[in-house]
C-alpha cells in the first residue's frame, strides 16, 4: 500500500485543477465522494483519536498509583503498569476481541472463546464500511483493545506495595484475557445481559461501570483478601497511615485519567454524532467535578482537613459513577450522579480500611463501589430496568471476584503471591528490580 | 436515549447490506445523510476535542505552579486547582454561561445576570443545528466552560505560598462564577465591547488575551496588592530569590499549556474550517517558538545565563501574545508578535519584582502584560481598531482589577486572607492539609 | 480576517432558520456545502490534530531524557529540549520546510535551499484545496515543522551531561535547518530515493524510520564519537552504571512518545482515511506492545532482572521498527516488526556499552539499529525493495554521521564541545544555569 493509494481517488481528481471531478467515477470511487463516506471517516477518526485517549489513561493509572504509593515501590508499579498496556492489547489481539464480542458462543449468550482478531486479512470487511457502517474493523479492535487491560490495571493499585512480580503478571495476564472479554461479552457481545427482557429490559452500561470499572474492582477485592494488608498499616494501636510519596505525580494521573475518559465514554458513542458525542462530554465533565467537590466537601468535613488525595479520588468516582449512563443522564442528573459518588468514595474508602482490606489506592472503592453506583444510577435517572442493572451488577461482580479469588488461590499455592517480610520492608525496587526510582 | 437512538438513521440503513438507504428517508434523515450534517459533525467534534486540549491546561497550570514554587506549598497548590476546574465548570453550568452569553440584560450591554444552563433541557435546540449551523449547545457550553476557570488559575499562581485556603475558594468561585461572564459578556456576549463604532470598529480579541488572560492578570495583580509579598523575598539586603522546587514539573506544566494552546485558540475558530484552524495553529505555535527564543535570549543577555524558568515563561508569553490576534494576523508578523512578548516577558517580571509585587510564576506578566499587548497587536498587524482594543483593555482590566481587590478587601476583613507567619515558614501542605507533596 | 469570515458562508445560510440554503450560493459556497468539502476538512483537522501530537513528542523527550540522566544534568537537559522545540519550527519555516519539498533542486534530487514558508502570502493556495486536495499548506507546514526537531532531540539524549549548551545549540540548530530536510528531500521532496528503479522501486520509508530516526540516531553517534563518554563511567575495573534520577518522569515520557506516535504515524497517512488511519494505529500499537513485551522478555533473561527503562525503550523500539512500514506491514506481522525491534534494542545497548560509546538514553540504539531495522522490515513484511531499502539506509545515514561529524568537529576545534572536568561532576546545572532542578 502507498500513500498514493491511501488517498482517496476523487481527492487525486479534484488535485487536477478543478473542484468538480470531471472523468465518470467507478462505483466506490461515488462512495468514497459521498457525505455517507465522509461520515463514515469522521466517525472512524473518532473512535481512533478516542483509543488514543483511553490509552492515555494507563499512564494516568500508573502515575496516579505511584504517586500514591511509597517511594520504594514506585519502579515496581511503573513496571507493573507499562506491562499492562502491552500486555493487553497483544492479548486482546490473540484471544480478546473475538471472546469480548463473540460469532459463536460454546455456550449460548454465556461462554465463548475466541481466535486471534483479523480473522480475515486482505478482506474489505477488515477496512471498510463493509464492517460496520460507523468505523472500520481495526478502529472497533484498537479502541476496545485499549480498554481491555484497564481490569488489571485496577488491580494493580490495591495489591501494589507487596505483591510478588511474577505471580501478579500471570494473574493480569490470564484477566484481562481470558475473564475480562468473557464478563464484557454478556453485555457488549450479545450475552445474556444484553437480552435481559428480551432485549426489553436489557441491562444497561453505556461505557462500562459494571463490566469494566466494577469488574477490575471486584478482582481487586478478591486479591486483596487473598494477599493481605501491607505490613504495618494495621496496628495494635490502629491505623496508621501510608503516606503518598508524591503528590504532584498522583495528580497528573488523575486529570490524565478525567481527560482520557473523554474517550473511553465518547468513544463509547460509537460515532462523531454531534448529539451523543457533545451530551456525553458533558455529563462526563458535569459527573467528574461534581464528584471532586462532594467529595472535597465530605472529607473537609469527616476528615476535618481539605485532603488532595481525596479530592482526585473524587474526580475519578465522579467519573466511574457517569460511565454507565454518560449517555442517558441529562447533565442535572449527572451532578447527582457524580455528586452520590463523590460522597460515597469517602465513607467506602474509610470502611474498608476499618475491615482491614488494605487498598493502597482505593481501587476497590472508586472503581468497585462507585461503578456499582453508577450502573444503578442509569436506573434511577436514566430509564433503565433497576432489576436488569442489579443482575448485571450481581453477575458480573460475582464472576469477577469468584474467577479472581480462584485464580489467584491457585497462583499462591503454587508459586505465592506475596513478597517475603525483608522485601517487602526494603522495597520492591531494589528487592525485585535492582535499581530505585529516584536517584542522584 | 440508547445507542441506537445516537447512531445516526442513515447509518441504520446502511447497516442493512447495501450502501444506498433503499427505504424513502424522513426530512431529518435526508439532513443526517447530506454534506450539511457531516459539516455539522465535524465542527461540532472539534470544539469538543478542542475543551478536551483546554481542560488539559489546567493540569498545565497545576504543573507549572506547583514546578514554581516551594516544595513545602505544593499540596495546597495542588489542591486549589483541583478544586478550581471542579468548580470552575459547575458555576459555569449553574449561571456563567447565561452570564456570559446573555439572552437579555439588566443594564443594555453591560450586565446581565444567566440562569443554569440548558434552560429546555431536552429541546431539539440543545442537541441540533437549530441551535447554531456550527456546533451543538452543549459543546458551546463545554468547551467556554472549560476556559472559564483560568482566570482563577491565573490568580493562584500570583498568590500562591501564602494565601488562606478558605479565602481564596471563596474569592475564586465568586471570580469565575460572576466576574469573568461579566467581562467576557462585554465582548463574546454582544456586549458594548463589540458594539464599538456601531460594530464596524468592535473590539477584536480573538481567543482571549484580554477577557480571559488580562482579565486574569489584573484580578492578579489587584490580589497581590491586597495580600502582599511572602516573607523573606524582599530583604533590606535587596531581593533574595525562592528557587522552584521541580524544573521537571513546570516543564510539564509549560509544555501541556502549549498543546491545550491548540484547542484553545484552534477552537476558537468554532468550525473545523480548514482555513481558520490551520492558521490559527501555525500563528499560535510560531508566537510561542518566537517568544520562547526571544525570551532566551533576552534574559540570557540580561541575566546573564541560560535561564529555563524564562524559557517556559517565553513560550506562554508567545501564546498569550498571539491569543488575540490567531486568526488575523499573519505567520510572519505572528513571530513578531510572539517575540515582542517574550522579551516584554523578561522586563515585565523584573519590574515587578523591583516594585515589591511578589508573583511567585510571572502571571501578572505572562498573562496580564502580554494579554495587552497581544490585543494591542491585533491592531498592529491584523488590522483591529487601536482605539477599541485601548479601550477593551482598559474597560477589562479596570474591571477585573477593581472587582478583585474590592472582593478580597472585603473577604480580608471578615475572615482575613493570608496564612500566619509560622504557617507560612512551616509550609501550607502540613500546616493546611497535614501531609507534605513528598514523602518516603 | 473576522470569526464570522471562517465560517463558511453555507453554514450562516443555515442559520437563517432553514436547513436548505434558500439563496442561489456562488461556485466557492457549493464547494464548501458539498461532500468534498467536508472531506477537505476532515482530512486536514487529522493533520493539525497529529501535528499537536507530534509536538507532544518532544514533552516525551524532554521528559524521557531528564527522567534517565542524572539529577544534576536535568536542568540543563528541559533547556536544551525546550531551545530545540522553538528553534525547530522557525528553522523550518524559514529554510527548512521548502528545502525539504524543494520547487527547484540545485543538483537535481540530491540538494535544494528553499526560502521561507508561504511564499505567496495571501493567495488562496495557502489555504484551501489549490494547494493539495488533502489539506491546506499551513497545515502541511505544522505538522512537517513539528517532526524537523526530532533529528535534534535524538542527538540531545545521546549528548546528554558533558555536552557544552553553546556547542549544542549552534550544532542543533544547523543541522535540523539544513541537514535533516536534505536528507528528507531524497525521500519525500522527490528526490533520488523517491525515483529509484524510475519510481517503480522507490525507497519505501513511510513515517522517517530511516528519514527521520535512524538519521537522528546516526547524527547522535558521530557526537558521542567526537565527544567521548561521561567520566567514571568506563573505568579500568569495568562498566560503572549511571542510574537514572527519575524513572517516573521516565516513563511519562514514554508514554507520551507513545501517544505521540499515534499522531507521528497517524497523520503521516495525510488523511483522515478510514482504512489508511485504522491501519496505522493497529500496527502502531501492536509493534509498540510486541516491543516491550519482547524487550521485558530479553533484558530479563540476559540482565536477570525485570528492567524498567529496558521496557520503556522496548515501546520506543517497537515504535521506531513499525514506522517505516506502518501502512504497509499487517497487524500480525507489525507483532514481529516490533517485537524485533524490542530484542534488537537490548544486545544493541549492551554492544555500545561494550565498545565505548556511551549514550545515556540508549538514543542510538533505538533511533539509529531500530530505525535501519524498520527500513528493512517493509522489505520483508511490506513488499518494499529490498535493494532500495538498503540504498536508502546507506544514503541517509551516512551523510547524517559525516555532516554531524564534521559539524561538530569543527565546533569543537572552534569553542570546544565538552564542558570542563570540574563542570562535568558538579553537575550542568548550577555550572551552566545557575540553578538544580529539584530545591526544597
Amino acid at each position: 500500500m502507498t500513500i498514493k493509494s491511501i488517498l482517496p481517488a476523487s481527492l487525486l481528481l479534484l488535485g487536477a485543477g478543478t473542484l468538480l471531478a470531471a472523468d465518470e467515477p467507478t462505483e466506490y470511487e461515488k462512495f468514497e465522494g459521498s457525505a455517507e463516506y465522509v461520515k463514515f471517516a469522521l466517525n472512524n477518526l473518532w473512535i481512533l483519536i478516542s483509543a488514543a485517549l483511553v490509552f492515555l489513561m494507563h499512564l494516568g493509572f500508573a502515575s496516579l498509583e505511584s504517586g500514591l504509593c511509597q517511594r520504594k515501590n514506585t519502579v515496581n508499579i511503573l513496571f507493573k503498569n507499562s506491562f499492562i498496556i502491552a500486555m493487553g492489547v497483544i492479548t486482546y489481539f490473540v484471544i480478546g476481541f473475538n471472546t469480548h464480542y463473540p460469532s459463536e458462543w460454546l455456550i449460548d449468550g454465556v461462554l465463548a472463546i475466541g481466535g486471534p482478531a483479523g480473522a480475515e486479512p486482505g478482506t474489505a470487511a477488515n477496512f471498510t464500511s463493509e464492517y460496520n457502517p460507523g468505523y472500520t474493523y481495526w478502529a472497533d479492535f484498537i479502541f476496545q483493545a485499549m480498554f481491555a487491560a484497564t481490569a488489571a490495571t485496577i488491580v494493580s493499585g490495591a495489591v501494589a506495595e507487596r505483591v510478588k512480580l511474577p505471580s501478579f503478571l500471570i494473574f493480569a495476564t490470564v484477566l484481562v484475557a481470558i475473564a475480562y472479554p468473557i464478563a464484557g461479552s454478556w453485555h457488549w457481545g450479545t450475552g445474556f445481559l444484553s437480552r435481559l427482557g428480551g432485549g426489553d429490559a436489557a441491562f444497561y452500561d453505556f461505557a462500562g461501570s459494571t463490566v469494566v470499572h466494577a469488574f477490575g474492582g471486584f478482582a481487586a477485592l478478591a486479591c486483596v483478601i487473598v494477599l493481605g494488608p501491607r505490613k504495618g498499616k494495621y496496628t495494635k494501636s490502629g491505623l496508621k497511615p501510608i503516606l503518598p510519596s508524591n503528590l504532584p505525580l498522583a495528580t497528573i494521573g488523575a486529570f490524565l485519567l478525567f481527560l482520557g475518559w473523554f474517550g473511553f465514554n465518547g468513544g463509547s458513542v460509537l460515532s462523531a454524532d454531534a448529539q451523543g458525542v457533545s451530551t456525553v462530554f458533558v455529563t462526563t465533565a458535569l459527573a467528574a467535578c461534581a464528584g471532586a467537590l462532594a467529595c472535597i466537601a465530605t472529607s473537609w468535613i469527616v476528615l476535618k482537613k481539605p485532603d488532595l488525595s481525596m479530592a482526585l479520588n473524587g474526580f475519578l468516582a465522579g467519573l466511574v459513577g457517569i460511565t454507565a449512563g454518560a449517555d442517558a443522564i441529562s447533565p442535572s442528573m449527572s451532578l447527582v450522579a457524580g455528586g452520590v459518588a463523590g460522597v460515597l468514595v469517602v465513607f467506602s474508602i474509610l470502611f474498608f480500611d476499618k475491615i482491614k482490606i488494605d487498598d493502597p489506592v482505593g481501587a476497590i472503592s472508586v472503581h468497585g463501589v462507585c461503578g456499582i453506583w453508577g450502573t444503578l444510577a442509569v436506573a434511577f435517572f436514566g430509564g433503565a430496568n433497576f432489576t436488569s442493572q442489579v443482575i448485571g451488577i450481581l453477575a458480573v461482580c460475582t464472576f469477577a471476584f469468584v474467577f479472581s479469588f480462584a485464580l489467584f488461590y491457585v497462583i499462591k499455592l503454587v508459586m505465592g503471591v506475596r513478597v517475603d517480610e525483608a522485601e517487602e520492608a526494603e522495597g520492591l525496587d531494589v528487592a525485585e528490580h535492582g535499581v530505585p526510582a529516584y536517584n542522584p
